[in-house]
């Protein structure tokens, strides 16, 4: 049967490079990077060099990246370590934040009693930076946890105002970018973020690994205690091989950028076409049917399928061999809906079944086709 | 030139099987295991057999075990969301615990303001029973923490016996077990601990994962928030190959640890008959040198050499090609002198420098030999 994965923003499939790369670190250095002899040193070069090469991409400093065990875990870091050690007693963050960022900070209400505020959303999903601006005049000292390309819309925030915004305030500034690192060009001298965080499964590399970028001189303390690895920001023996893979994930994507975001952004564009085509009524989610001011990497459709007959329809796409996504991955195994639909879609659009489909270079525009053939078959 | 890794209870060198299983996987099961689509369901399939096989060899239920990034994120979700969730007000511990747990339990003492007490410790660094019973008897809420194989001096605990203790006194029971799973037989239904931690690494396996065991009906609550992957017990993206090659380094260590044991035992009463005949006024630090009441993985030996000298033997020693250690892996980086020595060592013992020879399979006594010479002619 054809076999279609459209699901690229829950997670990728990996580069052969980089499993390459794994295995043979996985065979040759097993030393603990930690350890002193030869067998350490060996693993600890490595790992520094991952560092400095995670860094070159950013335009930062070696020293300014910690690798941790994925993109929720660096969300977490960030989040806990800014109210415990920075004193932030104020968050200002979005309702369409991912999971990882929001029920952090519902944690930390509890545990620190700090106030969130929720910036408004336009009805296309993106944040209203006016209101964002009036929130910031505010006493207290401020984070603010906005996500650079929202996972299930795809909408880009404009993180360069953001900070900016944040400088002029006096607040730091924290932006989940686990959907664009190794997706866009990032230069983080030019954009001011205090706090960025990844995960390599989202490009094409290995699950279970992740960094922070820590601006220089952030006191920020660990979420994971114990040995002294990271530079004492997160203890545990690291996932060399992880971490390797990570690197060599990312060098991939980088140095096959312009031609890679060329391909996807046709295959995008191929996409949206169709639909328009032939699917009539059917409507896209968020900005994700904006080439311009979306992500290339994913579109969120709203299908005109009655309620009843919705039910049945990622069942069928499954049945078909294609994989896709209603909200997050994280949520359709818990088949609840999705919080970031939840937020911005009218109560009736919300009851018509949204799919997000999302795409990266292994797909092609036969694939294209199938969906949508299948799509049209099921609601016609 | 001759290598020699005698560092085995750092790290340890991955197993082919292990290897080969990850690579598979990495290969064909990219799907995120949240995704109900095939893709996410094969990998989610995945994690349950090794969750299954986790079970099978404790001797508890697939749902106790939780997988983490390593042996320090499960130490550390155990300790904080007991004083956070649990309300434990009171922890017993030693001064010879790993880092994971000493550094831990210093910032829930910040964050908590909870009260610690040490349990006495004996010269040869096994814990006075009779004082840990004294401590328990206490009106405060209280959880022990206690490994139970010292990843330094090789001690065992009396797990049944703490545990027993801490059942009658209502007490939480906590065991790091980072250096025993995979090492020795755990029945989990016969020792009534409460938490256990592990380290895939420790056993052959990749670094990077591990697992908790929390038993059944424990209101345990997240280290890590986001998602609901590991039954809302730990957020972020599964680290599938990882898991799967935790499960299959943990299947050949119990399978083959009746043979595997016998010939690391011999291993080391090897090392310990050449070094007393070789080396006179060497001494074993702990119980180390005794067969029957330490870990058959490793030595700690006090050599008689003195400190101007001292501060050359790792330098020849890594020079030679072989690699032990000061103290545990993440201090030899640091060049701290090992905080359990400093426990139980007179003075005039810490003068000398001890090393730690850790053994697995891998080696031979041609090794020891060698190692035994090396050191030899550096004493000489
Ligand atoms: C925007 C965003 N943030 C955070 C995460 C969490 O990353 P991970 O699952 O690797 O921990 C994801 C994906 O799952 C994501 O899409
Ligand atoms: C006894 C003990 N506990 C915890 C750990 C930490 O495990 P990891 O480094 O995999 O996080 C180690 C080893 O480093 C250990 O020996």
């Amino acid at each position: 049967m054809q076999q279609v994965y459209f699901d690229n923003a829950a997670t990728t499939q990996i580069r052969d490079e980089v499993i390459d790369a794994m295995t043979r670190v996985m065979k040759a250095n097993y030393g603990n990077p930690s350890s002193s002899h030869s067998f350490g040193r060996s693993s600890k070069a490595l790992i520094e060099k991952s560092r400095k090469a995670v860094a070159h991409y950013l335009n930062v400093s070696a020293s300014e990246i910690i690798f941790t065990s994925g993109g929720t875990e660096a969300d977490n870091l960030i989040l806990l370590s800014a109210v415990r050690d920075l004193k932030v007693t104020h968050i200002i963050t979005s309702k369409i934040e991912h999971h990882a960022v929001l029920h952090t900070i519902d944690q930390l209400v509890k545990d620190y009693k700090i106030a969130v505020s929720y910036v408004d959303l336009k009805p296309n999903g993106n944040i209203d930076y006016l209101h964002l601006e009036t929130l910031l005049k505010n006493e207290s000292k401020t984070l603010v946890s906005l996500m650079h390309i929202n996972n299930e819309i795809g909408n880009v925030l404009d993180l360069k105002r953001v900070a900016t915004l944040c400088k002029v305030n006096n607040a730091l500034f924290h932006s989940d970018t686990v959907q664009s690192v190794g997706h866009f060009k990032m230069d983080l001298q030019d954009v001011q973020v205090d706090f960025i965080t990844a995960a390599a499964h989202k490009f094409h590399g290995p699950k279970g690994i992740g960094f922070v970028f820590v601006r220089k001189n952030s006191a920020l303390k660990p979420l994971i205690f114990g040995g002294e690895q990271e530079r004492g920001l997160r203890a545990g023996t690291e996932s060399v091989h992880n971490i390797v893979g990570l690197e060599t994930a990312l060098k991939s994507a980088y140095d096959n950028l312009d031609n890679e975001v060329a391909y996807i952004k046709d295959l995008k564009q191929y996409f949206i076409n169709k639909i328009e085509t032939e699917l009539a009524n059917a409507t896209f989610n968020g900005k994700s049917g904006n080439m311009e001011k979306s992500t290339y990497t994913l579109v969120n459709v709203c299908l005109p399928i009655a309620p009843q007959k919705a039910a049945m329809l990622l069942f069928q796409l499954d049945l078909k061999g294609i994989a896709c996504s209603k909200g997050s991955a994280c949520q359709s195994g818990s088949n609840q809906n999705s919080h970031v639909l939840a937020e911005i879609l009218t109560a009736e659009a919300l009851q018509k079944p949204s799919i997000r489909f999302s795409f990266s270079f292994y797909n092609t525009k036969e694939e294209v086709d199938y969906v949508v053939d299948v799509l049209k078959a099921f609601i016609d």
